[in-house]
């Protein structure tokens, strides 16, 4: 059974249980055995990390960039052996997916952050000199991270974007390594702590847990020794740690689930519905719809092209190979999903089924119902089915399709594609001020699956999608704000300043 | 029986009950009757301010910069009124408390916040061209304000810093009034009605409530109509409106409690000891120490000064005359954290009981106790005695004063008076890297109780003094991003995109 990294070094697991990762192509348990930690370990990772937090505080920025580049540089070293051993844990493929795609977004975060922390934009002083009142973002305190397993990489909890963010602002991180990939984590968790060793911060700087009991769960986010959790995953888990967090005083960011909604306008489909067809069953299956911002609804205006284009896209779907799915929980969780959309009233229009063939497969799958239906039961028919699916909801008119907006929950993204003759702008225009306050990020004409790491990306949104709709996962130097502490120096003596206020702008 | 502000208008509440305020000098209740509402009117309240907050989106910024400037100018022109009615329901004094410390304040605040409005210094835009991504800070959604009773004007609900921070950002308020002081909220609120309706804001842009049952109180706070809250008040009450509001995804701004530690070094004492004890007394006394940065807890280390220093402290507390206190309530609560506190080990120096007079009288109190002792219960020795008391806690040497140190609990404000030749510094240097993760503002040689309104301030600190230490509650534009969303633009057409995002930096 592996050790756990705790305080200052690898060692063996105080043991309540074990558990293994499963070949998501064949359904088998992969070898290697990792420790489900009992409360012993979690106090001592608690503890440490504390006392982390508080020789971080004297740790000079250049320490903390220089970690994040050569850690960057170490995942680079090793990116064939990392995708290898992610793509057996989750199904997705080496190539170009994994090699190609998320090594290098996940190197160029942590290297994004190495940046912010070198140069300290993140800290944004603000002085007043007739005050003698000096402000700035300091650091907030010990991070435990949950990570998704949809991005072995760039979301995990050891090498993602909340991470490099957390580590950015000088706080110790606690990971924990998300149970569908626990041998991609360690080999993650192997190279951050040699990087972390050679670049002289403290001990304990960056730990890593495999997994507790419930219960040892729940006390350690509510923790007073913890400062913040960031959590992606499913609604279900994500409200549990949310409510035992805050009760703790612990803050709590999330990214909890999402339908991201595109919105067909009538003019859009008449100048292009089936190129549209094409994007949306693309976009819906890309990365067998496991993406944070699938779309999983789309609305459209019943019309005459509609069953056509309906059918269309039902086609699209149906005509890609489907893909392997993450885990048997992934798999188990779309089909009640798919079956508590169709209690809600909508009907399969192509797959809504498992497939016949070894490992975790699922039809790739459309369903729609009208928008009625959809606003009888809001809620039940924006449950996401993460994987392979999505809804198409027909609004009786464009009314209905405003009053469809309305009852939409917070997302990640809404999405609008309209006409380029002007024809949809009236609806357009509704539209946009009702989704703007339902999602983080707005797109036109344009599928919401791509999330560019740029300073301008917003990655959130509101509650459900995310725990608070002010701040974003992804994007330096915005997404470490989020560990962020606002520090107040109040005639405080020169000397004792940090230096990034020492120098009045 | 005095009607709600719910909706475009004033009507009839749906009472479950009344109340009336308290004459704090005679402890005799004033005629005027406030209602209790029922479920309706928060279900009116809610359904309105959700509607004022699509339509708020597309007002002018000029309009809502109007409203703030032109509610300003009617409380400085009804300042006598308002200061002589709030000084008959909370005991603090018309002058110059009341009419030329606060008034002037809660004015600058609003015109502070008109002119970020105005000037939409609070979008903070970040452009990324390349990418076709546009990004800004928007309006969050209706906000609940819950003031507190401390400063019936700076913090009202329906006229302090909370209020003119989320009205600059474009939310519409749910205003609920503090018990203590219903009528000053009525006059205030008056105001803000009639300024609204003249600036052309929607109806239910301002609206208010004087009290509503426990159960609908927590109902309310939850639902998903809302998009955040803002309390000030009591940790007790905030922890029941935090778990609430948090279920629900409700954003929960809180300020509860602070004990705003101060730390006297032997260096400082030796050199103005004398001085010290008067500052220290008169901060805590100020306002008959129910100021949220009133400083409850001071440390000091074992000397031969100590016991000498403590008696003059014990002397200056004891030659100042005794304040009113607000209400029974604060009374009773003072009564009780004193003796949790004797029960916890701290003698009484001096007070420690009820003055035998009319009205809510306290004696000036100091407690001390030994830094073992506070080792030995942190937790119950710095509860919050709310009024004019203080604990003085001797540590045994330095090493045990920074033990203290790390034993605190989130505050406000963390201060150091220390000597000017050099002799503290070393001891100064240990505190300052606790301490800084224990308050939103750390002082220098300098008492807490100056709450300056400067971009530069943070009136905000670690749970439990506030829900999170990434927010302030005073500074403009610093305190208006509470109550603001994150809006990506993501290959939005540029006709649709926000006007503050219309011209690229």
């Amino acid at each position: 059974m592996h050790p756990v990294l705790v305080g200052r070094e690898w060692r063996p697991a105080n043991a309540v249980g074990e558990f293994s990762a499963h070949d998501p192509n064949t359904g088998e348990s992969l070898d290697e055995k990792f420790p489900i930690s009992d409360w012993v370990d979690c106090d001592l990772a608690l503890t440490a990390s504390a006392a982390a937090a508080e020789e971080l505080d004297l740790t000079p920025p250049d320490s903390i960039a220089e970690f994040l580049e050569s850690y960057a540089q170490k995942i680079d070293d090793a990116a064939q052996d990392l995708s290898e051993l992610a793509s057996r844990e989750t199904g997705l493929p080496v190539s170009p997916r994994l090699l190609e795609v998320e090594v290098p977004r996940t190197n160029g975060q942590l290297r994004q952050a190495a940046a912010a922390a070198r140069s300290g934009v993140w800290r944004e002083p603000v002085h007043d000199e007739s005050s003698d009142l000096h402000t700035c973002y300091g650091p907030l305190g010990p991070v435990m991270i949950f990570g998704p397993n949809n991005f072995p990489f760039a979301f995990n909890a050891i090498s993602g974007g909340d991470f490099a963010a957390a580590i950015a602002a000088g706080n110790p991180v606690i990971a924990k390594a998300h149970p569908d990939h626990p041998g991609t984590t360690r080999m993650l968790a192997e190279l951050a702590h040699a990087a972390a060793s050679e670049a002289g911060l403290p001990d304990a700087t960056v730990q890593l847990l495999y997994g507790m009991g419930p219960d040892d769960g729940l006390r350690m986010v509510g923790d007073q020794r913890l400062s913040a959790i960031s959590f992606t995953g499913s609604r279900p888990s994500g409200m549990k740690l949310k409510a035992a967090a805050e009760a703790g005083g612990v803050l709590a960011y999330l990214e909890m689930s999402s339908v991201n909604p595109v919105f067909f306008l009538p003019g859009a489909l008449r100048e292009e519905g089936s190129k549209l067809a094409q994007e949306l069953a693309g976009s819906c299956l890309l990365g067998t719809g496991q993406f944070c911002t699938c779309p999983n609804l789309c609305v459209l205006v019943a019309g005459d092209d509609c069953d056509h284009w309906l059918s269309e896209v039902s086609t699209a779907m149906a005509d890609r190979e489907p893909g392997v799915l993450l885990s048997i929980a992934t798999l188990r969780s779309l089909e009640r999903s798919v079956a508590a959309l169709a209690a809600a009233g909508a009907s399969v229009v192509t797959g809504g089924a498992r497939l016949d063939a070894p490992g975790y497969r699922y039809q790739n799958t459309l369903l729609s119902c009208t928008g009625e239906t959809f606003l009888a039961s809001p809620s039940a028919l924006q449950s996401e089915a993460f994987g392979p699916a999505t809804l198409a909801v027909v609004a009786a008119d464009e009314e209905q399709a405003v009053s469809i907006a309305r009852a939409i929950e917070g997302s990640l993204t809404a999405c609008i594609y309209s006409a380029t003759d002007g024809s949809d702008d009236q609806l357009s225009s509704s539209l946009m001020t009702v989704l703007r306050r339902k999602a983080g990020r707005l797109l036109n004409d344009k599928m919401p699956t791509g999330v560019a790491v740029s300073p301008a990306m917003n990655h959130g949104g509101p509650f459900p999608a995310t725990g608070h709709p002010g701040f974003t996962a992804v994007g330096m130097p915005a997404a470490i704000r989020r560990f962020a502490k606002l520090d107040c120096y109040d005639a405080v003596r020169p000397e004792r300043l940090p230096a990034c206020l020492r120098t009045p702008a």
